[in-house]
């Protein structure tokens, strides 16, 4: 048992879950995954699975042991469903719309923060985790406004004043690169080593495509296949010319949200991935910096208890 | 036995073969198809498939019958590779250009018309049996010159003048519209009955987005997720809202192919994904016209056989 935990932070996502041990000064004592993820669970399996993985936290202890969750455990096919609020948002409410799930038995007392969806139709939208994240960012970023960009399986733009989220789009880039390479045609193109030299020569030149032109996505993708029968392209490089071209598309189609003269746009996500978003953007002469992901996450379930205190 | 059966036209492509006997007036006998495409083929495989399929047509002849063969058979992993013709490519070569595979023991001789190419990095595309179509194409369209659209799982958009391919691009249109509905987080809005009264509604309003904003297809697609978790759009609108999306963002991405006041874009594919791409194509104010693919092939084979003569 570590010393001192005074709460749970969690993520729990579609694949993975993770907690964090917090001390009542805001550190983390211990970090701990599972890949017992959402999709893998029924609602009255979520609370055996926390309380398993905390197992020697909550020996010994005379009252439950608070637990801030935010993702997909909130999702209707989740623990319990915590209902969305609605963009444009106020993050600082994220803490006061929390679920409770009911009573488990478990000496935990688990409280879930809600998502953000956009209703509108014709740009309706979700996220569930990444407003945790964005109101994080608050506390990592000072005088925190304009756009956030959290690349990912499925990418938010989300445009940001502080602790509100004033409008957001989603993305599919990172499942269109799954999807792509594992079941279309273009596997035979990247069959093999696909970390190879090539892969950021490749990235490059996919990069620089998909920026220039994002609206001619659908015949580029094929430029995977004929590039290795013609060009003699090597599944490193076409592997990385896939990545290039989604993301460029994806920051070239979305170019007008980014702000004229925008000084430091965050990118919150697995550093090396927000490092392919980072050159994308200086290829349209915009500087970002990268926060990790798990950081903001852990900073956003610190900032919604507070809120709540 | 088919009386008078002159020769064979086939379109043997990577799910499917399709054999036409045909008549020495240029009229089909018979037509026959089979589930032996190239892609459960071996090299050796061919020439015995091809000879079962119209076995009884090959007793009792004294010469060989001749069998023109045009799509997947002649690329590398195919019967015997027929290299590409080099586009700009003049069509009416293709006939000199088709290669003979090796004498097999079966009572036919058989001709594998090439594909055409694009190699120039950057605009690289390949195609195996449009060519053959788009030749057919002047055989059935008056003084063909201008844009052709060839739908299908890679849709072919191809300038044309007469007998003449000048330039191509493949859209991964239909290929996107599978992979997506089977593997992508989209599939948990597609189940079900697709196909409902909501299909036609929801292909309209995909197709009026993907015209507007090709560019932003990589967020208009997470709308499939959205609107069906936000909106209660059920699965035959959300499957339409799809096809219509792909093929608005393929026709809005490539407008700038279509000639300003083109008066009859020719459609050469199935008449019901033909039919998609022509209320796209209305959108835009351009009328077309649908051409089935398989009079297209047949066309071209019997024209490629005339000009070998």
């Amino acid at each position: 048992m570590a010393e001192g935990t005074a709460w749970l932070a969690v993520d729990w996502g579609t694949s993975n879950l993770r907690v964090w041990g917090m001390r009542a000064d805001g550190t983390a004592a211990f970090m701990r995954t599972s890949d017992q993820g959402m999709g893998k669970l029924a609602p009255d399996q979520f609370a055996g699975v926390l309380a398993a993985l905390v197992a020697d936290e909550l020996a010994q202890r005379e009252a439950p042991l608070d637990a801030w969750i935010c993702g997909m455990a909130g999702a209707r096919q989740g623990w319990v469903e915590a209902p969305y609020l609605d963009a444009p948002a106020d993050l600082g409410s994220l803490a006061y719309a929390a679920v409770r799930p009911p009573a488990s038995g478990h000496f935990i007392a688990p409280r879930i923060l809600p998502g953000v969806c956009q209703k509108p139709a014709g740009i309706e939208d979700v996220m569930r985790g990444e407003e945790t994240q964005i109101l994080g960012l608050n506390a990592l970023v000072p005088s925190l406004a304009g756009l956030v960009i959290l690349p990912g399986t499925h990418a938010k733009w989300v445009r940001v004043d502080g602790r509100r989220i004033e409008r957001f789009a989603t993305s599919m880039t990172g499942e269109l690169f799954e999807v792509l390479r594992a079941h279309s045609v273009l596997r035979l193109s990247l069959g093999g080593e696909i970390d190879g030299a090539g892969r950021n020569e490749g990235f490059a030149a996919g990069l620089a495509a998909g920026i220039e032109s994002p609206a001619r996505l659908p015949s580029l993708l094929f430029k995977v296949r004929a590039g290795a029968l013609l060009s003699g392209r090597q599944p490193d490089w076409s592997a990385g010319y896939l990545s290039g071209l989604l993301i460029g598309a994806e920051v070239g189609g979305q170019r007008d949200w980014i702000d004229t003269g925008a000084s430091d746009v965050p990118l919150v996500g697995s550093p090396g991935l927000c490092g392919l978003y980072q050159q994308g953007l200086a290829l349209l002469g915009v500087a970002s910096h990268i926060v990790d992901a798990a950081d903001a996450t852990l900073a956003g379930l610190r900032l919604a208890r507070e809120l709540a205190a």
